[in-house]
């Protein structure tokens, strides 16, 4: 039996194993998401982001719990910022969503933000067919949202949530950059800290003044403190909320034609590329190479020789 | 004149307007860069990287400084992390550096770290190429080093410069990731703060304990107060012990010889999709995207098909 047919019997293990096959780049993984591919595309995807110390996975991990009790087979991506510096915190996150291991319900994979090959977007997506074709209803993708991979990420999303806390100050100004066009939810976590009002009214006027999504769509600002719980119900109900209406609006069919897209494109990019070195072989690429260190080629001409050498002449 | 002569002849402004076309993908942009290749990869390229708040700009400013009064032409390329949050400090670190505008031997250029065609390390390869056929000496690169892209970027430069402050604590197990096989050299930025022996034993420990980039050189610690420019002499002195060490041990060429190859294989990359996107023309790639989504059809299948008809069948 081939992983894919494992993983569309619910086979927990091969859909581990693939997705390190594709974050391998193994040869074989291609062929096992293309078997999927028929069974993909109808899970629920929710992008949950903010500021590393918003409380991200106390969020999330309340989440999976509701989607739980109300039966839902649920998938969660948790990209951890991949630095040199900082990030101690992450680890203990981790450890916290650890107790839904035990869970067959429960789905949940880790991604660095370096060292994919093919990019982070490209892995975490293949990731989300992989849950898909598992079985999963709900999948919840968990990224501080630096970076344009982890931009884009949130982009094809059909759910995009934005994690704010009180008291952060100064991050008024700083989120108009790109906060509005994302976010079809906010959540104001740690809630029961002063400057929750304000924080909260300052939101509603950047979203007065602002452009929605869709003006079918306000983004309701929801409060929680997602350590005891509190609030995340009604985040929940956010979420059924904006399923129900991106499903109605035909929204969420929209966003689906748009990952297709992006899915087609980017892997045509990188088959060609493979094609291409496949073709020239190592000693050609070598040999080119020195050419431009000598500076007696550049690798601009290199590569419109190479494209004229390999494609066919008539259209 | 095209702007590659006028680029040459040492005119800023026509090498400002290269970089945006660069960014903007003008189809003119390769071509004048083809023109300029020939007096690239001279320059000593030297990535200066750290947490938010260790002082990068600052320690920058000084460095800028001292090599003017050396009479080297100096190029900065500031890479700003783009995130919906935090980041108010940079603005001020910006207007800190203009104070070298005024200089016609300084050429500053910042970057966001999203919204870049063909990546965020292609337009800065590019604009070091710009920089270095204007005549620039040396080229600092200064990003914090999250993400793919930002690391990459500090793996192509000649000579890496990590900074440390006292008293951020948890730092060293964190460090571990990625900082010793990056750092060419140390800098402990605000020295004078508690700590700044503990962290230097801690960073001599960890150096003995790793491996290097070359058993030939171990980086060396510098302290700096980079506000009142204490110790940034040390910092140059060290710089200048590396470039002539990395010269003396082949390893510059053995650099230069990598940015080449990923300067071709960059290129060829986005050449080919541009090429495959050209030939298949958008109708076709809509209609490839309504079969995806349809589930007619699979993404990988449908790339496999594009380049079978795209590739000469003779090898």
């Amino acid at each position: 039996m081939s992983l894919a047919d494992e993983i569309l019997q619910g086979n927990v293990r091969a859909a581990a194993r693939l997705m390190r096959d594709v974050e391998d780049g193994a040869p074989s993984a291609p062929e096992e998401l293309k078997k999927l591919y028929p069974f993909t595309g109808n899970a629920h995807i929710i992008g949950v982001t903010g500021a590393p110390g918003v409380g991200k996975s106390t969020v999330v991990d309340k989440m999976v719990e509701f989607l739980r009790k109300d039966s839902k087979d649920v998938g969660v991506i948790a990209i951890d910022p991949t630095s040199p510096f900082g990030g101690g915190a992450l680890l203990g996150d981790r450890i916290r969503m650890q107790r839904h291991t035990a869970d067959p319900g429960v789905f949940m994979r880790s991604y660095a933000t370096r060292g994919h090959l093919g990019g982070l977007s490209r892995a975490t997506y293949d990731t989300v067919k992989v849950m898909e074709a598992l079985g999963k209803d709900v999948i919840l993708i968990e990224t501080v949202g630096v970076g344009q991979d982890e931009v884009d990420i949130l982009h094809a999303a059909d759910t995009c949530i934005v994690i704010l806390v009180p008291g952060l100050g100064d991050h008024i100004q700083t989120m108009k950059g790109g906060l509005l066009e994302i976010a079809d939810i906010y959540v104001i976590n740690k809630s029961s800290r002063n400057g929750a009002d304000e924080l909260a009214a300052d939101l509603t006027f950047m979203l007065e003044m602002g452009t929605q999504r869709s003006s079918r769509w306000i983004p309701p600002i929801c409060r929680t403190e997602a350590s005891t719980g509190e609030g995340v119900t009604g985040v929940m109900d956010a979420v059924q909320r904006h399923w129900g209406l991106i499903q109605e609006a035909g929204l969420r069919e929209q966003r689906e034609r748009q990952r297709a897209r992006t899915d087609f494109l980017e892997i045509l990019n990188s088959s060609l590329i493979r094609e291409a070195m496949h073709r020239l072989g190592q000693r050609t690429v070598d040999r080119i190479v020195e050419t431009i260190v000598a500076r007696e080629h550049d690798p601009y001409s290199a590569a419109e020789d190479v494209i004229r050498n390999f494609f066919k002449k008539a259209r």
